[in-house]
């Protein structure tokens, strides 16, 4: 395995969910939910997200691009072109990329007074 | 890999448990348990639900339909057809569907002051 | 996909750690470790828990029946024989069935006033 | 399946973040991030850490050693050579072994008043 192989090129996560509301210091405790990317590759990653809604048609995509070597934290509070996300509302998204990358899924949520974390791996889907 | 093979139709989530008792606004924090469900297909989905227990026989199936290009996110607290789910009592969940998805499970737990998090990527079982 | 021939049967979790301290009402609140095992077959899983450390030989095996069509959620702080799992120790775990089942793994730690948790599906590691 | 056999040689965790500040009792509840390594095998894993960072160029590899049938819980808070792993950053890592293991990334987050914790399986990427 050479790391130009690492992960994959489909990846999904179908729990998403921006908490409205938060409680500390911004933006490290504001309350968010973040796509992170690993692109272990000698070449950049063109990342496309396409964001899914229960009762309207999907959005997207959404372009990132992820350059060799690096990882990319992105807050889904942050995308913005072809719409912001909504909080608190229902989403799920699909993650795709030119290259193999690997996704993991967290939130923080700090509407309360002392903030709840989950994380996942995403799932991937192919390629 | 085209989206309309995006995931697998038989899913388990083998930790389940809504807790009793909530604190802070309902109903987006109240304790409750989802399963959340992406459908990237240009077809609904017709989802059956079985929950096993610890002491008796399984409950199910309960059906859910997420429509193509959608994203559904259920609570368990929600079900009621065949029986509501017990509250503060053991259970797991097979997810069947007749077409690929992805599942996602997320517990939000606010018996006490601050709320708690957890989810997972449920483990795709086939198809 | 029949339901007999859902999961793995050999699993692992990691991490394991189980707090020491908590607050809030017993059990429910109380700091634990749980592996929880879908046994989705129609025949009863014959599991075995190996507990590994970081300093000395693995101690096990632990056994435990889940019955046909049933959900067990073990907590690692009710396993007693052939000896408890020390509290605040760093371990893991590998868990061996005798038919397919599904292991998740999860954690509540009230130490401090708010009750933490996280989960995730274990690793299945052949089967 | 042999124990020897349990595992990957390759993991990815994408999402690294070491939250800046604590409360409560060190070191437990210090704020940390951490992976968890099982090595089932007869003989010492010799695993290799390269983290990858969202502005420069990854940094390693850090050297752990993991005996035989022993787990190693490894905080990336006490890395140290190559280089520290600075707090309240963007990282990823890759965890590469000479033979096979399993990795679980789990963070411990008390900046805030009550603890928050996340986990899962790290991603498996060959091997």
């Amino acid at each position: 395995m050479t790391r130009a192989k690492i992960g994959a090129t489909t990846w999904v996560i179908a729990e998403g969910y921006i908490p409205k509301g938060s409680t500390g210091p911004e933006p490290e405790l504001t309350s968010h939910e973040t796509f992170c990317v690993l692109n272990a590759n000698d070449a950049p990653a063109n990342v496309e997200v396409t964001i899914f809604f229960s009762d309207r048609d999907p959005v997207g995509p959404y372009r990132v691009q992820v350059p060799a070597r690096r990882t990319k934290h992105v807050r889904f509070n942050d995308l913005t072109d072809p719409a912001p996300v909504p909080k608190a509302t229902d989403y799920s998204c699909v993650i795709e990329s030119d290259v193999p990358i690997v996704v993991q899924h967290t939130r923080l949520d700090s509407r309360q007074a002392a903030n709840a974390l989950m994380t996942t791996i995403a799932y991937p889907a192919g390629g």
